[in-house]
C-alpha cells in the first residue's frame, strides 16, 4: 500500500503536495497489518512531512509509545517513507525480485477500471502489487494514468462518494483480501 | 449506527468513558453518508464531550466549514447526540414506530455471533437495526450482553485484529450493505 501526498489534487484541482495526517498513518498501518500487506510507503517529497512521519513512527516504534501500546508499534514497523512513488516501486523490486505492478484508486467513474473480484483473483496469484491512495482530493490525473491499473470507485454509481482515505483503504483491501467471514459472505450462505 | 463513548472498556479492562475523537465523527458520518445509513449517534453521558461534539457538528453543518465544504456537513448532518444508548433506540423508536434490534460489534471471537450474510439478510427486509461500536478498547461486557445481536468479529482468527474504529465502521458498513461492486464480487463473476 502506498499513500501518496504528492502529485495529488487539491479541491480546486490543482496538483499539490499535501501534508501527512497522523491518524492516515495510524490507522492505514493497522488496516495493513491486519490484512496481512507486506509495507505500508508514505510518500511525500517535502523534507519536513518526512520528518514528522519519521518521529511519529519513531515513537511507536522505539520511543514511549511502543512501550505503552506495542500492538501499534507492529503496526506502524510496516511503514516505510519514501521522497517520491518511483523511489516506493524500486524499494518493492529489491525485495521482490519482481517490478509491481501499479493499481491506482479513484472515486472517480472512469472507463477501463478493473473489477473488485478480477484484481483480487490477480493479488492472488503472488506477483507483487502496490494499492496507491491519494490524500487530499484524490491522485493526480497524471498518477492514475501512469498506473498499470485503476480500481472501480467504492461507491459505483451512489450519489455520495467522498470517504476519508482511511475508510477507503479499509473497504478496499477487505474486498481484495478479506478473511474467512469474507469468503463465506462471498458465497452467500 | 452509535458511536458509543460509555460504557467502553480501557486498556486495562476497565469500564470507562472515553473523550470524543473528532476524525471518528468525520470519517464514520461520510462513511454513513456513502452507504445510505439514516443516522449516527454520538453517545457520551460527559456534557463537556457533548459540547465538543456539538461544535464540530455547528462548524460542519452551520458555520464557516459548510462553507468551504457542503459535502461534510451533508454528512455531519446525520449526527445525533445521545447522553446515553437507551435515548438512541428511544429516538429510532420514535421516527421508526418500531424497537430497533441492537447489533453490537466486538474484536473477540464468541460463540453464537451471527455472520455478514445472516445480518445483511436480515437488515434488507427493512426493519430498524442500530450497529454499535465502540471506542477505546471496546464495548463493555455488560452492553454485549444486551444486545440482541453480536456481530462476528472483522478479522476472524487473524494473529492481528486492531483495527481502528473508523475502519471497522467502514468495513462492517460494506460488507453488510455494500453496493453493485460488492454485488458482483459476492457472485465471485
Amino acid at each position: 500500500v502506498a499513500l501518496i501526498h504528492y502529485p495529488v489534487l487539491s479541491k480546486n484541482g490543482e496538483v499539490i503536495a499535501s501534508a501527512v495526517t497522523n491518524l492516515d498513518l495510524h490507522d492505514i498501518a493497522r488496516t495493513a497489518r491486519t490484512y496481512g500487506v507486506k509495507g505500508f510507503f508514505v510518500v511525500t517529497p517535502l523534507a519536513d512531512q518526512q520528518i514528522l512521519a519519521g518521529r511519529i513512527l519513531a515513537h511507536w516504534t522505539a520511543g514511549e509509545g511502543a512501550r505503552y501500546n506495542p500492538k501499534r508499534g507492529e503496526a506502524l514497523a510496516l511503514i516505510d517513507i519514501q521522497a517520491n512513488f518511483s523511489d516506493v516501486c524500486r524499494a518493492i523490486e529489491d525485495r521482490e525480485a519482481c517490478r509491481p505492478q501499479v493499481v491506482a484508486t479513484s472515486a472517480r467513474i472512469a472507463a477501463g477500471t478493473v473489477s473488485y473480484p478480477r484484481l483480487r483473483d490477480m493479488v492472488a496469484r503472488g506477483d507483487p502489487y502496490v494499492l496507491a491512495f491519494g490524500t487530499a482530493w484524490g491522485l493526480a490525473e497524471d498518477f492514475i494514468e501512469a498506473a498499470d491499473h485503476v480500481l472501480d470507485p467504492i461507491g459505483g454509481q451512489r450519489d455520495y462518494n467522498h470517504l476519508a482515505v482511511r475508510s477507503a483503504a479499509a473497504i478496499v483491501l477487505d474486498r481484495l483480501v478479506g478473511n474467512q467471514n469474507r469468503l463465506s459472505f462471498e458465497s452467500g450462505t
